[in-house]
C-alpha cells in the first residue's frame, strides 16, 4: 500500500501559521535560492530553493500521489486556483464541499465523510499507489492518533513565532517514537525527515 | 561580555521534559554510543556518544563558565549532589537557597534576588569569561524576552512526547529571528545551533 507521510515548515517553536504573519516567515525558504523549479497551474510565481531543495521539489512532483488538506488550508490557500503548485491531486477534508467553486473539476477532490481514514483512501485511488502526503497540522495529528501515518517530514525553520498553530498538538496516543532517516541543512532551514515506529 | 547561551533536549513536538517518562527518553542519545566521556563529583555513570557528541562534550567542560539553572531542575537533578557532571559551576535562580544542604559549599552557588538578569551576571563571575549556558525552559524564555540571550543550541530527539514542559513557550517578545549556525545529526537526535538575531 502506499506510504503516508505529512509535510509541514515549523517553526523552531513549533508553529506551522501566525496569527498575522500567516506563513510568510515559515514559506521564506521556497523562495530564498537560486534554483528555479516552476509552479504549475494559475500561479504568477516559482519556486527559488538550492539546488537540493529544488531536487527534493521535483522528486515530490514525481512522487506525490495526493495531498491532503482540511479546510482551512483550502480556504487560506483560495484552493490554489484549482490546481496545486506541485501538480499533484489535493484531497480537501471538509464537512460540506463549496457550491459552485470557480475551479471545480481541476484537481481539487473533496472528502465530506468518513475523516483522516477516508480522505486518505480518496488520495490513494487518485495517487495510483504514490505517496499520499498529509498538509494540514490537524490532519496529521489525527493520522497519527490513528496509526495512520507512516513518515514524517519536517522543514524547520529558522525563527520562533510565538504563537499560532501547532503542527504537534493533541497527540492522544503519544509517546509516539520515531526513526530519523534523514537531516539536511538549507538556507534558514533544516529539513528533517522520520519514520514513524509502529508498535 | 561573555556569551550567553541556551541548551536543552526537546523532543520533535516541543517537550523537555515528560510527566511520567521525565527525561528518560530525551536523555537517551547521552548513552547510546561507543564513545566515553567521564563524569566529575558523585556520579556513577558516565557519558556513552558518537565521538563527535564526544568532542563536543569535553568542548562543553573547556569552554562552559557557568550553568544557569531553575529550582526544578535543581530539585529533580537532587542538586547534582553538589557537582554538576560537566565539572563546571552551577548557578540555581530559586526564590529561596536550601538551608543546611549536604552539598554546600561545593560548586552550585544561589541567587534569589533579581531574576535571570542575576543569575546570568553571577554566572558571568563564576565562569571568568566563558560562557554561561541557561539549562532550564522557563529562564530561557525569560532571557530571550529579556533580550539577553546570545546563542541557542537544540538537540532534538527523535521521539514526540504528547506532554511535558515545553521548551519554547509565553514567548512575549516573539517574533524572534535565528540564525543557524550548525547543524549535525547524532544518533536518534540532532544537534542544532543557532544565533539569536537581536534586533
Amino acid at each position: 500500500m502506499s506510504t503516508v507521510t505529512a509535510n509541514m515548515s515549523m517553526s523552531l517553536d513549533g508553529f506551522v501559521n501566525h496569527p498575522t504573519d500567516g506563513v510568510d516567515t515559515l514559506f521564506r525558504w521556497y523562495s530564498r535560492g537560486e534554483v528555479v523549479t516552476g509552479t504549475d497551474g494559475d500561479h504568477d510565481w516559482e519556486f527559488k530553493t538550492d539546488a537540493s531543495e529544488a531536487q527534493d521539489l521535483q522528486g515530490a512532483k514525481d512522487s506525490i500521489g495526493a495531498i491532503v488538506y482540511g479546510r482551512r488550508s483550502f480556504d487560506a490557500a483560495e484552493g490554489w486556483h484549482g490546481t496545486h503548485p506541485l501538480g499533484v491531486p489535493v484531497v480537501v477534508l471538509t464537512h460540506s464541499a463549496p457550491r459552485d467553486w470557480e475551479y471545480a473539476g481541476r484537481s481539487v477532490h473533496f472528502v465530506t465523510e468518513g475523516g483522516i481514514a477516508a480522505a486518505i483512501a480518496r488520495g490513494r485511488e487518485l495517487g495510483g499507489g504514490r505517496t499520499v502526503v498529509i498538509g494540514s497540522a490537524d490532519l496529521t495529528q489525527q493520522a497519527l492518533n490513528e496509526g495512520l501515518l507512516d513518515e514524517l517530514t519536517v522543514d524547520l525553520v529558522a525563527a520562533m513565532l510565538g504563537a499560532g498553530t501547532r503542527f504537534f498538538d493533541n497527540l492522544k496516543g503519544a509517546p509516539y517514537e520515531l526513526e530519523q532517516t534523514s537531516v539536511r541543512p538549507g538556507n534558514g532551514v533544516t529539513h528533517l525527515a522520520y519514520r514513524v515506529v509502529k508498535p
